[in-house]
């Protein structure tokens, strides 16, 4: 069994990592820890919980959570991992990091973007980009891991087969325009965020700065091998979870609706958590609510000579933790789908 | 493996019962159907379980059924359970029934409830009303249940530790008022259930004649073991799923918290889904989404010389197929966990 | 024209007040402030009034409004209405009070509710609570006024025409279950109204303690004449704005749903904002949104021996500021719907 | 007084018109009718509108209502205006359509795009496609006028300052992501729509193929002077009201957010419904709710060379009969925003 700790335990992605773990056959949850003065029962922050987790939330103390686990979560907000991450790594044990803190490859942009100073740059390298449907191979054997951003996994994963197809697409300039869920802005005591102020209303915000844009920039421009432009608008809309993004990319030649849906599921064949639809089917956030999947949809507009992709997941599973989850089991060695998924004998039985 | 079937494997309570029977552990699904002229996947009612289910939902045809099956799961309306019981009952196949249609002890109130003749009362006595926390001695051996509805299984577990109390209560009369949210109507096509009909509005619907009144009449009068009057006013409100019961009963002497608290806490001893909050806290829906829960939380209200008791589950878990699956656990001498929490062992780990 | 000020102009009633007041053929709005040190535009708080109002909201200084104003609308929490009320009335300027702070005819009873020493008890009997279809007669030439919390419009205007009926009903211990809006809550940062602790959650709170319940209890006594009991749980549901309140009263004798029907729609005659539904029919509070009505349905459950009055009302209007428009047409003698109604002229045209 | 009718008065565009026009100081409604075979009240629609019309909605005749209507709403679906627009056309009835029957030029695009034979393509001329900030001369003296639909007013809007301008913008190609509420899909009764199945989902639909493209296609093109490539992307989201429209557009040279925020101030001065919103702030739906405003926002994306539009506006206000009242008001050469707004006197105050 791994023994497994939270750290930052009270907020939404430490509950959903927590409703995971607690059913994952390869887990022993053995510690969780927040800021705060007392232990509190976990039901005081999550009452779904309530009677299926025996742990207090513990006042935060790094090194004895480090004695304790052999992977930590760290649910976190930016520049905090940076101050926890030395401890964990020089016990040994294992880091899936669900904050900015080690996305980036480029330091300088994540200083620019997050407005701070990196404290631990010479660990950056240390936390591979944890994208696994394409970055898979730099888990193995990995001690930690710095999980995307929510709207970077939906926007990538529906990106990444066009990249570097210059024959067909003019991919180097892409629309990103997405819309998430209000849990992606966590348990921030921010007005913007009271029930009042979100019902009933589609808000665009940070449009043309948020701080995702570099993530989505820096990763697509790996997968394509040279540069690319991204203009990314995003949308906060009533709903607890889920992001759908809706990428563009103008086309240089014809493209068929086959041709353009078998680029797609060659690139994602064999990849359990992405169900590329149906040719003219579309995803939408409420099948993949608390899933891993993310769901695709490609669309030809010949007219207009664009193609669009629509790409759907919940943000706080794939998005976050449970995409950690899935790290977590490649980072192991086990199977990619364990706790997230029956296994796979069991989903067919016809 | 117990192979199980669902009749009627298109609406909400069918699409629940999917969602907990692909991962239990001692299921194999082998037949899907319902009305319809040609078989379609799964995915078509349920797109959240794409790839998870390799069955398509073929037109209904229950010899064929009782052929692939032990336990057919039946998500029908009234009526329709009548005629499909004899052919499972008669080929040994146990039945799961989520229809009102052999909840009533009496079939006489069954037919002036719901406006029809009953076409099978002679099965009526095979069907044990099956709600385990309180009546499951007779689900022992049975072959066939009749699943409680959701607003009676809210109700009835919040009254029933304060049933033949008669030194304490005015157990006598109650009042239960209780809010559902929508998937409680099914997928029937009825503007009433349209998204701008329901967002923004709570609505009394049925008031003083909902058709669930007399099952609580019926269960609370064969606790307390004598006649029961029960006023009961059901509310529409926005959500998707949950229902939480506020019910209020008259004291006919002094109750202190404790007391009220520690009748509960004895009534419930040992039940895995009954979660009783400490004192002074109070249940709501959210908690309980998508768990098997019923969260209770008691008041004692002296200025008025009431207590009032608030119960919270989710009304197609807890409230139908979920609590089919506990049904069918007990029904085969299986834990009445699984399938629906992590092993018990699991769950605690400090 | 009047001459209005609204004091508190960043909140939910202030922004009631202006949306209303903005078409008011009688009222020039001439002054708004609220705490803050200095002035910006309505629309930061109000993005729906932006280009509607060219008033700043200024810091607040009591004795420059009193200078500007004939009215002023006290958008204020409690405690803090006490402190200005002096100012405005020893300037012969009017006030409508949205505080608790002098709803209450016992001092005693606000400071044990309300937890704090009241500030002006010698004011107290300046405002009259100004319920006006219960209470018009106290406004005529009155100088203040002390709107009516939200809860206890909707529950007293149900339960009113009851009260003193003792050869029918058991008038005197009655049960009201209500269910609020968000909106109700104000914009306070707390993080049980954020957006996602809220959406997909009923939400029982304050059970047998909220602060309404005084009020309920006092003015249902003074309209019957003598004490009355009542117990009072509310609910907190995902919608922005609107009350329901489910009131349960015991019959002592047979009474038909005519009989009741005839009772309320005497008693309501010629009170413009009460629509009392036809005998049958429910109401709900998609029905009353912005608007100032009150609407009403009634039930007899003769098999309980209940009657159930269901209330419906917009917790911000005329469970707050449209209220208080009501209430200064009536103290400046003005039609009682002006602003709120077209006129009744208007209203029919058959 | 105009008298005005409303043909189609049970769906959600003739209970908006209703709703303004009960409050309108010109208007005298004088007959209501839909299908079906009975007189009803109007409150068995619009349960809000209960008490304040005092008008059966009758069954459909034509004739009878031309005989007492100046002007008429049709709130029909397409195909259905044209049968009807003959007879109040000869009557000297004006015809506020909202279908889509009359609102293309092209009765070829028409036919394409609605799958039917236009039944009176004689008559398209005499309908000027009313879209008043752009088209306002052509309602002058018009009998009859096309509203457009609810996208095309947001998407237009949006980019029609854009248009033409080939020194800075690659406007000939545009992108529209587009997000409405559910309100826009009247009230069918499509499993679509359901509560359920709209909560809690974001889901584009139509991508590439909305009806509405070749309408925003031909009058930004009209608007251009020569053809418009557009890719239209929509999407439903939970919320009942409301259009939000991102609209990306490819700069040539570099622009400042001052000279784009500038540009559209100038073209929209003295437009009382369009608020354009100052740099750097974006609008979002709920600020429009029940306004006829559409709420402009304009972004630079300097990095990835577009700029991004942002529009805002009630689907049925400004996208609907909010619209068709703006229109009336022109046509009958009355202030353009009476009875939407208050008057421009009243409006400011300082």
């Amino acid at each position: 069994m791994i023994r497994v700790g939270i750290l930052g335990a009270r907020g939404y992605t430490a509950g959903e990592a927590l409703r995971l773990l607690v059913n994952h056959p390869e887990v022993e949850l053995t510690c969780l820890m927040a800021r705060g003065e007392q232990p509190e029962p976990v039901a005081v922050s999550f009452p779904s919980l309530r009677g299926m987790i025996d742990l207090d939330v513990e006042p935060t103390d790094a090194e004895a959570m480090a004695a304790r686990c052999d992977v930590v979560f760290f649910c976190l907000p930016h520049t905090t991992a940076q101050e926890f991450a030395p401890v964990f790594l020089n016990a040994g044990v294992r880091i899936i990091d669900g904050s900015a803190d080690f996305r980036l490859d480029s330091i300088e942009e994540y200083e620019r973007t997050y407005k701070v100073k990196h404290l631990a740059p010479e660990l950056n390298d240390r936390f591979p980009y944890a994208l696994p449907e394409l970055f898979a191979d730099d888990l193995k054997g990995a001690q930690a891991a710095a999980c995307p951003g929510c709207y970077p996994t939906a926007a990538i994963l529906a990106l990444a087969p066009l990249m570097g197809a210059g024959d067909l697409f003019e991919y180097e300039r892409v629309i990103i325009d997405a819309m998430t869920g209000v849990s992606g802005a966590g348990k921030s005591l921010n007005p913007d965020f009271l029930f009042v102020e979100c019902n009933e209303s589609i808000r665009p915000y940070n449009v043309g700065k948020h701080r995702h844009r570099p993530e989505i920039v820096e990763k697509l421009s790996r997968v394509a091998g040279h540069p690319i432009r991204v203009t990314f608008t995003p949308h906060l809309v009533p709903i607890s979870r889920g992001i759908l993004a809706t990428s563009t990319v103008r086309t240089k030649a014809p493209v068929t609706l086959e041709q353009l849906h078998e680029r797609y599921r060659a690139f994602y064949e064999g990849k359990p958590f992405i169900r590329l639809l149906p040719a003219g089917e579309l995803p939408n956030t409420g099948a993949v609510e608390k899933s891993n999947f993310c769901d695709i949809g490609v669309t030809v507009d010949e007219a207009a000579g664009n193609v669009i992709i629509n790409s759907a997941i919940d943000n706080l599973t794939k998005g976050s933790t449970g995409q950690g989850v899935q790290v977590m089991n490649l980072m192991f060695g086990l199977p990619e789908t364990l706790g997230l998924l029956p296994s796979s004998e069991r989903r067919v039985h016809a």
